[in-house]
């Protein structure tokens, strides 16, 4: 299904005439452009037949842009993106354009409108967002291959973390083995955090050498071809003792029964509460501090939310993160995570990488 | 001199009664808060007597907000920061609200006014960005720390570069020598460019070897202690021939004559010009795609600009690189960067990694 048709229906529904698409993953899930600087300018075909859609950019995407685009006709204006569009009649029979309000800044509009007098600027917030969260079969296999890199350096790690190697050796490490095997970029700063520094959920790395009968939550994930991998497994350097280990059972199984629930039209807070029940029955659901996880694709967060905030259906095709946690205070921490993609009759996980506790001799 | 005099006059110029602060720099940079979630709320003291700030924060962030806040009253209501603005009465007694128009998307700003009704919701541009470019000696110190990290992975990098090496394993290198050697992560992704590729000045790094006789543009940087470091070096592998030579010379020159230039009160493209002549008069004008540099900060690309499009004077005691560049199509670039501090009577370097041409053995 061509992006026109879901900005067809955004047309329609807001009254606009024409609809100005500026979120760079957005554009990029649209038309295909990769670079960082565009517009996508969509408006009535001047044969009144449909809707036409333009790409502008600047010099530096001339070749890039002409490659890549398709589904929209490509225009190189050199830096002014949008006085191009004015000064070339775009808005001359144009009453109101929708924008996307969510990623504008009222400045943005501003400049924008000033620029467009007698035209009315309207903001709808997410435009594409449940077209861009249902993934096409290519769309997937891109994330398995990015979680497919993150799974690589998840076995490389377990052969060089030991007593005495520090939170942010382990970063660096997952950092180089990334992008040396191949990812575009990391898709966010590592989280390595050992004992006690594990029971905060977004620790940042720091000099703490990991000791003996420590577990580690390590969060990590890459871009590779634009997509985006996202990944948590917790491991135990040396024997973890008989609460971690019970911590971890429950965190496992209560991941375990979210993806057997796990399906298109699940509600978010259903989902989220599969899990929470199995941490609440353990006794630790005042440990349980965040939602269950989030859409993943040319964005590390996108839609849809899965959480007890949240009561919408969950899309079919949309590839989610499942990653329950239990964290306590000052003592340890544990997090599960993989992807899976929402099927309607269950879900897909393509992360592989063992879920069993692994033990590092220590 | 506290950041509420700064707001003090914005509120003045645009005749509003409060401020809410929600750029999180801005909050960084204003109260001390290194968090990721926090909103900062400015209003006339109660007692009549001047402005009073307050900060606001989620349960994450208890105890460390209240370590590094200063010059707030610290709040942490759980995740719903705005509404406990609303519930507790802040909007009260006030008529108008300043906001960071260049920050705040125009869903966002419909969100707050959509809670207070009868408050009107003043957008303003650069609210603290003049006083945020004009740091702090404890601040060019953190902005040195960071550069000197990325000097001693440069000086790294010398022994590891060879032909056959590719420009994603330099980029690898990169990434993991800043973070081992203490950076908090870093402040963009590494531009590694060999031979052609350097002609591209925001190359991404490839699967390509490094040839003999090739130029290497070099762009890295990290955030340490908040701070940004920014430094680019080209290097030769193996003798790169006499116009690489003759080229190489010319930016070095350019780039020199900018710091030498370089002072408080000098206009943007004025020094952006000083660059510009010298490359133009060696026969590249053509070829020098970019501005001449940015400000750098607790952002690692904020205001000033220094370029021709814009022509306001330089502050006092900002932070901006000096980074000229020549890009020779389907041949090769050189681009040499430094920080520079401004003074009355000229500049300070914080970059020290030497400027003559390296060439590697090959």
């Amino acid at each position: 299904m061509s992006f026109l048709s879901t900005i067809a229906t955004s047309l329609k529904e807001h009254e606009a005439d024409a609809a100005l698409i500026s979120f760079l993953p957005d554009i990029r899930w649209a038309c295909g452009f990769t670079g960082s600087n565009g517009l996508l300018f969509v408006k009535q075909s001047t044969d009144g037949e449909g809707l036409e859609a333009h790409f502008i950019t600047d010099g530096r995407y001339t070749v890039q842009a002409r490659e890549e685009v398709a589904e929209a006709t490509v225009h190189v204006p050199g830096y002014q993106l949008f006085p191009y569009l004015v000064k070339e009649g775009f808005f001359a029979d144009v009453e109101s354009v929708l924008f996307q309000a969510d990623h504008v800044s009222v400045a943005q509009r501003d400049t924008w409108a000033g620029q467009t007098e007698g035209v009315a600027w309207i903001g709808a917030q997410e435009v594409l967002t449940r077209a861009v969260a249902q993934k096409t079969e290519q769309e997937i296999e891109r994330i398995r291959a990015a979680q497919l890199i993150t799974e690589e350096v998840f076995s490389f790690l377990l052969q060089r973390i030991k007593p005495g190697v520090t939170e942010r050796e382990v970063a660096a490490q997952i950092m180089y083995q990334h992008i040396n095997r191949g990812a575009d970029k990391l898709s966010f700063d590592p989280i390595v955090a050992a004992g006690p520094r594990g029971a905060l959920p977004h620790a940042r790395p720091t000099d703490r050498p990991i000791a003996p009968g420590e577990l580690v939550v390590i969060d990590m994930g890459c871009f590779l071809n634009g997509y985006a991998s996202d990944m948590t497994r917790t491991i135990a350097v040396g024997e973890p003792g008989e609460e971690a280990r019970k911590v971890y059972d429950t965190v496992c199984r209560a991941q375990e029964a979210a993806i057997d629930a796990a399906r298109a039209g699940i509600s978010s807070d259903t989902l989220d509460a599969v899990a929470r029940d199995v941490i609440e029955e353990a006794g630790y659901g005042d440990y349980f501090s965040h939602g269950l996880g989030h859409g993943v694709g040319l964005q590390v967060h996108e839609w849809p939310r899965l959480s007890y905030h949240v009561s919408y259906p969950l899309p079919a095709s949309a590839a989610v993160t499942i990653e329950p946690g239990i964290y306590l205070p000052d003592r340890f921490g544990v997090r599960i995570e993989d992807i899976v993609v929402l099927r309607n009759r269950g879900c897909v996980n393509l992360t592989t990488a063992p879920k069993n506790l692994i033990v590092i001799d220590a």
